[in-house]
């Protein structure tokens, strides 16, 4: 719940742009049950539950994009002791990786508060057999993992959302650069580009550590890979700005960012 | 001549990917005219330098793009006693941009040494302005300026070279990891990748910070920028290795490279 309200700012953003090539969104609709037509198209019932109405319509194809539960009730762990959250299944973790029977570990999507994400389970599970087996004591870092929707306009970002660094630090302790730019590529194909959005997070004490970058738009994951490795190396708002950006490039915005939210200025970047 | 020296294992990549997509190359040809046919196509004519011969072809379109001369010498800066490069006709600076009459300073393209790109021309012209009335004293830093070559397969790179890492420290003393890749999208085309392929630059001291990061692929523009900050803020290779990769995409596979020259092992990336 946390979470959905963080990145709303990002996703209606990500939404909007669907919305506008044709996308219809059915905003907290439940699906109830999907019944083949004589027709063969599929009538879907859905639970409305701003209206409380329950309402029907038939579609050619009906795909479920629903996410993973974890199937943890079959597995019987609480003989030996292993806890789970009672309202998600997940197995509880430390950050070890063990469970509450200290032996017994778990790591990736089955566990409790962790990024559901290949590279994060492949990497914690790396990193736990090398402390298993003494190799290091190195614990998985869960911070600044990088991530990236992969929607028709991608939204990729690592560390903080504004809305938790404001949390975290209060408002007045954090500067949010941001811009509006247009992709050259929708230049060319004259794309309307209103969605096209990056900020970055920064502490606002003189060194303004970078908490957070955020990018909406084309390859966003090919983009946000290699701040990640900047903000691992405790990147500062000034050391991005001393980065030459590459030209004509999106990312390259993300290297000339001047506009403060809190100035109110328009934050559109104009020219090439 | 050094830098053509320098990045000549990409650049012949890039090529091969082009040839293998039908580009012709005719290398140390030198265009001597170009002349407009009756059936309205051009005839060029150019020498061939490694047979010393004169060779002829016609072509529907003639595409200019060799670059740009300096036009000095019309500017009669030998009577203030600014010195040029007598080869190149770039105007000579020193690290504060000034020439070699003291208040008289040079930016951008015009001057010898200096790599020809936008972004760079911009940072310093901003830089010396706040030099010249005293905002700071910093100087313009061209270590690490990424750059991006907008062929198909596009290269991207940022910091040194593996040729000037091993002119700079010695073979024994660096380390290069590299990996052939394909991008997911090649995948569904079931197109050829033999051409993409990322190294990195590494010393091989403990630290192993990194010097340079070269990389042939889609979008490699938007790929290297945020390594570019990653350098600048000193990165090293194990921070790299601790960098969570994005899956999927192309710029992951830097967060994984694992293999080194120096082994001899093969280092086509497998698997998704
Ligand atoms: C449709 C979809 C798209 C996704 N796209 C992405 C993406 O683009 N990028 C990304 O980073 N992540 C993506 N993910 C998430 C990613 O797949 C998971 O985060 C990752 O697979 C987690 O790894 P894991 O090892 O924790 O779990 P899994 O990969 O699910 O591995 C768990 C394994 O345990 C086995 N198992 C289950 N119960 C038992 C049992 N009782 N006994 C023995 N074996 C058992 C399962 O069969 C399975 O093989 C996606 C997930 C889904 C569902
Ligand atoms: C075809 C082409 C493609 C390029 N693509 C890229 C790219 O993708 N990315 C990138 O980063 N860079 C690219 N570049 C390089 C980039 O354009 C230059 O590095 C950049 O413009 C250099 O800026 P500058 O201010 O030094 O020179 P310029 O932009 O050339 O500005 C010099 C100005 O001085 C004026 N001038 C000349 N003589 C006089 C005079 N006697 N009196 C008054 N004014 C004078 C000129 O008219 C010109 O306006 C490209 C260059 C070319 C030619």
């Amino acid at each position: 719940k946390v979470k959905k309200v963080l990145i709303e700012q990002m996703a209606s953003l990500v939404t909007e742009h669907m919305e506008s090539y044709g996308t219809k969104f059915l905003k907290r609709c439940f699906p109830t049950k999907v019944e083949k037509l004589e027709s063969n198209r599929l009538q879907v019932t859905w639970k409305n539950t701003d209206l409380g109405t329950e309402e029907t319509d038939s579609f050619d194809t009906v795909m479920w994009a629903v996410g993973r539960a974890p199937d943890t009730e079959t597995l019987n762990l609480e003989t030996v002791g292993v806890k789970t959250n009672s309202e998600t299944g997940k197995i509880v973790v430390d950050a070890s990786e063990a469970t509450s029977v200290p032996h017994i570990y778990a790591i990736g999507d089955i566990t409790e508060g962790r990024p559901e994400l290949t590279p994060t389970a492949i990497a914690a599970g790396k990193l736990l057999a090398q402390r298993l087996f003494g190799q290091s004591s190195e614990l998985m870092d869960y911070d600044n993992v990088p991530t990236t929707v992969f929607t028709p306009l991608e939204y990729g970002c690592v560390g903080l959302s504004e809305e938790m660094a404001v949390r975290c630090y209060g408002s007045d302790n954090i500067e949010v650069y941001h811009a509006y730019y247009k992709p050259l590529e929708f230049t060319v194909a004259e794309r309307d580009a209103t969605q096209c959005y990056m900020k970055v997070v920064c502490l606002r004490e003189r060194e303004q550590r970078i908490l957070g970058l955020h990018f909406i738009g084309p390859n966003a994951g090919e983009v946000i890979q290699g701040f990640a490795l900047g903000i691992k190396c405790g990147a500062t708002y000034p050391q991005l700005m001393k980065t030459i950006g590459i030209h004509p490039t999106c990312a390259e915005e993300i290297t000339k960012l001047h506009i403060t939210k809190r100035s109110g200025l328009d934050a559109t970047v104009t020219g090439c």
